[in-house]
């Protein structure tokens, strides 16, 4: 029999048993269904900054599965929890700092089984927890729970909430679900690994810089400071992704360029000179000469080399001048200004928070970029 | 009329005008293609690390297509030129490294023009370049390629070689490699994002690091080529991939602790105390207590640590002996050894390199691990 005539037999028998109509129809379905799974599983691997995606392919998963919410939880494996990667539904943004111990609630339990769980009465269920209804003032009845395996490591858990039609999940639903759960473990895994390297990148930054610091006994924990500072200042003035990341790492390495400066300058335990005072002042520039090769860091380059200029041009390297200076560098320097002030130096004391606010008020449009002054302002005087 | 109506009325039409094996045939043969497509799709996303998943995608593609050879070209759009991500087929090892320039070529055409080309018979095509087949004796016959997109962005081209059947590429051919090409663009670009954060990771470490070298006036470079001669005996060793990376990063830190040490003692003219030195010594626990907060490092900081113990267990800081020092600190400390030998101090003079190769092999057991003398002998001596 060539491969032809089997398939023909096949056919035939097929035929012979079922309405011609019905095969066509089934076969398409399936067609159809394959068609929509590989568009979700190219959109869920078209980006690293995973969370818009996985929150997109939920909106996707609940429309199919026609579920009021939904939820992924990825598992924190060394406190043995699960956490929320995505949230969706009424009042999400209550509850999604929660967390679920393994074993714990549906959720936990399905981690812990690594199999599916389809409960279409909660109330009756042994593993049903209410709290997570309680605060959100969500009112959960059906629930659909998957495992997310990557190979068979367990990862995290889909929830599907309340199927619209108030009778339930059905096995249709829960074939839906798994056939995507294995983009959304490999989508979810890389988003992992990406954000692991920002943030070895980030941490990496932040230690070598916090010991750079130490070197100068006048400041310690300036680093920290004026990082947190800064972050509330920029989430303050809507930067977001990228442009907060950004500010982050420049916020981080703002003084690294103290490196270059000898010990004998940097802990003198008494006012400088003015030519020891003009040597500490070549710091932005010789930290922006450090990271000046690296393909990526341009803009951190100069938020460094700039955090010393003032909005009406009276400061250094350059003189430069209003929005002439970049961004994240206006930021640093009310945050830089902020923290030299309410801390001791060798050759003044610290005033208090609310006279250095002051301060920062009375030097809005001389020294400080006044979008980035009135913010700190706003956020520290609640 | 319903919806089952209306599919009811379109089956009838297609059955009247076709054989109804013909149309189940065919949707199932769609069926199919989409069940692979979707496989392949869900493999190239399957990792970050993607020169294996790549080429084995090529594998597939090869197969699929019956070509006897394939390339993914990745655009350097600084440079205008592109290179070899994947090349499968005799001698690619030998072409591996040569670059096209756009425009030039039948690959450099395509990703000008971000058009597909079949080209046959390439001796007619007047896009078509010898210079890869005579450096790897391949003998090109048939090509088809097609430009890689990122949305409206051109990443790349991909090219299968020589029809096995003889009688070129066809349409069919065509349409598979471009259904793939969605999947293979986002593959690369998550693929080149992951790399670009590695970068940034390991050229600030490197900058950070050299510049915090420069407070030890005697050592101008020594990160450098202690990271270069590193390299090189792990290369020896066998390690590659996350482990030569680790190593990597091991080596550009392995002196950050000096950070902790005054600059009177790093640059004093003249011979240590037993107390300086002493103080010198505690670079390796400093460097290591920079970092030991970093998920992600445990392993770097105990390449750090451990980078003065010595094979015999007279090292320090925890007189370690033998392969209780881990393997990144034993080779890190040849190159350590053999670069301070041969760079000149106050308290002596440098040796030359025969000297210092002399000195690295009459203390290999003592001093050294045998494994990594031994390899970085046969380096350096050729």
């Amino acid at each position: 029999m060539t491969k032809f005539d089997k398939t023909k037999f096949e056919l035939d028998n097929l035929i012979m048993n079922h309405d011609v109509y019905e095969i066509i129809k089934r076969i398409k379905r399936e067609n159809r269904g394959l068609k929509t799974l590989l568009k979700v599983s190219k959109s869920l691997s078209a980006s690293l900054e995973i969370e818009d995606v996985l929150y997109k392919a939920m909106e996707y998963v609940e429309k199919v599965c026609k579920a009021e919410a939904s939820s992924i939880w990825e598992i924190d494996h060394e406190k043995k929890e699960l956490f929320f990667r995505v949230i969706r539904g009424k009042h999400a943004e209550r509850i999604k700092k929660m967390r679920l111990k393994i074993g714990e609630g549906i959720a936990g339990h399905v981690a812990k089984v690594r199999k599916p769980l389809m409960v279409n009465d909660v109330r009756k269920s042994p593993y049903w927890e209410d709290a997570f209804d309680s605060e959100s003032t969500f009112q959960s009845r059906s629930i659909l729970a998957i495992p997310i395996l990557l190979g068979r490591r367990i990862i995290g858990v889909i929830e599907l909430l309340n199927k619209k039609d108030g009778r339930g999940f059905n096995q249709k639903d829960k074939e839906n679900l798994l056939a995507l759960s294995g983009a959304i473990a490999i989508a979810l895994d890389n988003a992992r690994l990406y954000e692991e390297r920002k943030e070895l990148f980030i941490q990496t930054s932040f230690a070598l810089a916090t010991a750079i610091e130490k070197r100068d006994p006048y400041t310690g924990g300036h680093t920290k400071r004026v990082l947190d500072y800064s972050l509330q200042i920029g989430k303050a003035l809507g930067l977001r992704g990228k442009e907060l990341e950004g500010l982050k790492i420049s916020a981080i390495l703002h003084d690294i360029g103290k490196i270059g400066i000898p010990d004998s300058i940097l802990a003198k335990p008494a006012s400088l000179t003015r030519e020891e005072f003009e040597i500490i002042q070549g710091h932005p520039v010789i930290g922006a000469e450090i990271l000046k090769e690296i393909k990526g860091m341009e803009k951190i380059v100069n938020a460094i080399k700039y955090h010393h200029e003032r909005w009406d041009g009276k400061g250094y390297p350059e003189n430069l001048k209003g929005e002439e200076i970049p961004l994240w560098a206006r930021i640093i320097a009310v945050a830089d200004t902020f923290d030299a002030l309410t801390t001791s130096r060798p050759y003044r004391k610290r005033i208090s928070e609310r006279e250095a606010l002051e301060e920062i008020e009375r030097n809005i449009e001389k020294q400080f970029c006044p979008d980035c002054g009135k913010a700190f302002l706003k956020i520290m005087r609640g």
